[in-house]
């Protein structure tokens, strides 16, 4: 029996690139339901259900991101799905640890729902570390081992979401021990998350079966991970140059993914989604061909898909259509064995974590920073940020005290958390240096991972109204920079989320990137870098609503010096 | 917690191969249970229950064949794992396709209880095409669908074994339909066997959701599958300059698997098993760095077995001792964290497969090549053997008749095939051509796939002798070669197994090869070339129990041409 005799859909005139060999072959594409049924040769007559004209174009498999959170866009799964979707990324794993840090597994549970809708292909892990760092924050929720096990069993699910708490597993605490045992007995591949580990604490981490990374490691670090067959997950900021040319002078280039980790609504409308990560990586220096394999073989590959990642006979029609191979950015995308059309924006229709943020409006009495000190100047712990990543250095600022209260205004900026899940009216403060910062102030209630309410501020009034106008709205993120308008992006689902279409999301976004900038936060990454500020599994010195944490030694830091 | 304080094996001094990025680096490796627990720093102190010093030497993961049959080496499983596992090969997929198909689902039982007893790590493939071409052989055995499926449940079972009946899957043929549907549905890999498949049909097959083959193909056509994303599995004679030249142009590198299929004892006992496909490889022209990734990384992740294939903690303490790269002959071979130790050969105890061959001993009459012709020259089919490889080519013969018998001694070699499994009394015959032959003979019950007694012979005296001793000995093989004495080798385990020790039976195969020489049967493969003479999936024209097949046309041949 020769090629089949009819089609759904055929893709006429293109050339397929090999993910396997790298070659161009020309060939008519001919889908059949949600499947590659053959790759004709050109001209074959075949009777098709619709034919799309993709001369001189060539055809990769659909992009998959192995590694990424669809709360990181600020946008529901099917906004999310309806603005990555065209920009080639036609399979997530999606890891929602994020909501679920706020709401638990009826969150989990809701996403799984949503993402149904979606012509996306969604798969899930199950957020290994809820709260990311126990005993030292507070989370809306908290995920058992026996909670995890059973959220491993639901339809949808293939993996355990990244194991932030690395010193846990590296020291074999408890909560760990069980959350990793119970992964593993379930047979799901168990992600990983260990910026810099290396050595026997790298070995005691892959001991315990975790063997992905997608962190920002030194090139040096990231060879040793990849040589130990840890997957690399290099997402935008990996891809420095230095990395991409040690990488080359292995004498085996080793497998890795490119992933999205966290990319908000404006940066996909704006520059793209997995197709903006590969740009960068061939702009970093990386082959195209190695990049295409990195977007697709090597994550189907991870996500256990056969399936797909590769353009031929049998494997799910997801592909994309571009002009050339040096840039990513699709021309057309076939998703399941559909084109993907441009469709409506959409609110999301019906909240079920509207109300999310336990807090009452802030008087001055409770801007205050109250102290257990005496009278005089006192050395501070500080975060040291800095306009390139989301590491933070540990500083000391020198303030006075006076009558219990710290006198930080017109000295320094401060970052306070306020915990916002169970009324506990719990409330930390530490200085922030790095930036120069005009009067104003910056307050989210996404925050990593607790997402407790969290405002930068560098005077009491423009922390107290930031913080009330994000709490008047059930969640959101709100920057007051000095003689401007307040900027506010309201989330209302669970304090993360926006019901918005995308388009208006990333507008909101965008202008709470630029109203930041205005302020004097110049980072490349602005919204990771305010919203990480308060995440303790992310080196080196974080502040949570119970403290100070130094990440590296998993320990409490002291908030005072002298 | 930093590094284990004890372990039960440490490999001192040695410098570890990663397959990820090809680096060699200098490490101890610490072993506990069956698993690496780390790669210390050189010199790490450490409680070890036992120490190997490996100063100077290379470690690399035990190597995996992703494709083989246990029975071609014409040992039990447990002889056959105690000369290999020595050679580096820690893990087999033994597809028993052999032994089922004279002795149906009760061998392949046997087959892997057989397997359990041995150090090395065997898993399963259930055989799907027994016979290998319906319709067009008797086998002893019949697989359906459902026994199959219900095969695939069984322990240590993980693939579909070779689908080889490819015709039948490139035609929608009902009884591959249904085998390739029942896999599908257990989500098992499905194993390819399709020399020079190509084109519309190869689309079919993989279609059909086979991914591998083990075949030799054209550089063209490998690289053709390799393109749409089949595994290539490279056996010796794969493993040609000219494919290694061709895989060599592409712009990537596509991952393949080195494989030995069919080994005898022999061959095992004085070349080597997977080392010695892997310094065939090299000598081929490839880098020894692609053959260390093919023997380990690809076959372990084709096998789904994620837990081997890399030295790493966690990883299976599957190990290979290397002097060096250029050389893959183990100096110690570490299985399951176990130094792998010499073990006493032994006899088989118990053979429930003694009485397989269902014939009575040959008379004179009985060795008469009777045709339904008149008298006079006819043109008989004939099958043109090779000295290099296992295809034959379509050739002719005239030969008189005389009285409905033909009479061919003196003038051709011939080849009969006797039903051995239901006492059907069944019996074909032709002529091969090919190589210059004295006065002989060679009978073997072990012919591809369904194992009925097949001689090839130049006289009618020698051809009785070698069939009846065949038959005498309950299986095995025969070779009469002029003016020597008869050179047997008896395979009394469903006349494809020796039930002694691996050294004697290496011997016994050797003598057989040798004396196969003598007689004029000069073939880089002798074994294989006689024994697939029979087999009706390998190209171009073959001879079964019920007549000549046309293997790439799946059609029967006319023995008689005029």
């Amino acid at each position: 029996m020769p090629a089949p005799s009819h089609c759904d859909l055929l893709i006429r005139g293109a050339r397929v690139v090999s993910v396997h060999t790298g070659e161009q072959t020309a060939a008519d594409v001919a889908v059949t339901g949600d499947l590659i049924r053959a790759l004709l040769r050109p001209g074959t007559q075949i009777d098709a259900g619709h034919v799309i004209d993709a001369d001189g174009l060539l055809v990769v498999p659909g992009y998959v991101d192995a590694h990424m959170h669809i709360e990181s866009s600020l946008l529901a799964p099917r906004e999310f799905a309806r603005i990555t979707l065209p920009r080639g990324t036609t399979t997530v794993l999606a890891d929602p640890h994020e909501i679920v840090n706020v709401a638990g597994r009826e969150a989990m549970a809701w996403m799984i729902e949503q993402g149904r809708g979606a012509q996306q292909s969604m798969h899930w892990a199950v957020p290994s570390c809820v709260p990311a760092l126990e005993g030292f924050e507070t989370a809306g929720a908290v995920l058992s081992a026996a909670d995890i096990a059973d959220m491993l069993d639901w339809d949808g699910v293939t993996t355990l979401g990244e194991v932030m708490d690395y010193r846990a597993v590296v020291d074999g605490s408890r909560r760990m021990r069980e959350i990793v045992a119970a992964a593993r007995a379930k047979g799901v591949r168990l992600d990983g998350h260990c910026p810099n580990l290396s050595g026997d604490d790298l070995g005691e981490y892959l001991w315990a079966g975790i063997d992905s990374d997608h962190t920002k490691n030194t090139p040096e670090v990231a060879v040793e991970k990849a040589r130990l067959g840890m997957l690399l997950m290099l997402q935008e900021k990996c891809l420095t140059p230095e990395l991409v040319s040690r990488l080359a002078t292995l004498p085996v280039q080793p497998d890795f993914c490119l992933v999205t980790d966290d990319l908000a609504a404006d940066a996909i409308v704006e520059r793209g989604h997995l197709d903006h990560i590969a740009r960068v990586a061939v702009g970093a220096g990386m082959d195209p061909l190695t990049v295409l394999r990195a977007l697709t073989l090597h994550p189907a590959r991870r996500l256990g898909l056969d399936d797909r990642g590769v353009v031929a006979p049998g494997r799910r029609a997801d592909l994309v259509l571009l002009r050339d191979l040096a840039d990513f950015t699709p021309v057309m995308v076939v998703c399941g064995g559909e084109p993907v059309e441009e469709s409506a924006p959409a609110v999301l229709s019906g909240n079920p974590f509207a109300d999310s943020v336990h807090l009452d409006p802030l008087d001055t009495d409770g801007c205050a920073w109250t102290v257990d000190l005496p009278d005089g100047e006192h050395v501070f712990r500080a975060l040291r940020v800095n306009p390139v990543d989301t590491f933070t250095e540990p500083a000391e600022v020198v303030l006075p005290v006076r009558d219990g209260v710290v006198q930080w205004e017109g000295r320094t900026a401060v970052l306070a958390v306020f915990e916002r899940h169970h009324r506990s009216g719990r409330r930390t403060m530490a200085p922030v240096v790095g930036f120069e910062l005009s009067e104003g102030a910056v307050a989210t209630t996404y925050a990593h991972d607790s997402h407790n309410l969290t405002v930068t501020a560098t005077t009491i009034a423009a922390l107290r109204e930031a913080v009330n106008r994000v709490i008047a709205s059930h969640g959101g993120i709100c920057v007051i920079a000095a003689g401007d308008e307040p900027v506010h992006l309201p989330l209302p689902v669970a304090g993360v989320l926006s019901d918005r279409p995308a388009e208006e999301v990333s507008h909101g976004a965008a202008a709470i990137r630029e109203a930041l900038h205005r302020w004097g936060w110049v980072h490349r990454n602005a919204f990771m870098s305010i919203s990480t500020m308060t995440l303790p599994v992310s080196p080196q010195v974080k502040l949570t609503d119970l403290g100070l944490v130094r990440v590296v030694d998993r320990a409490w830091e002291p908030a005072v010096l002298t």
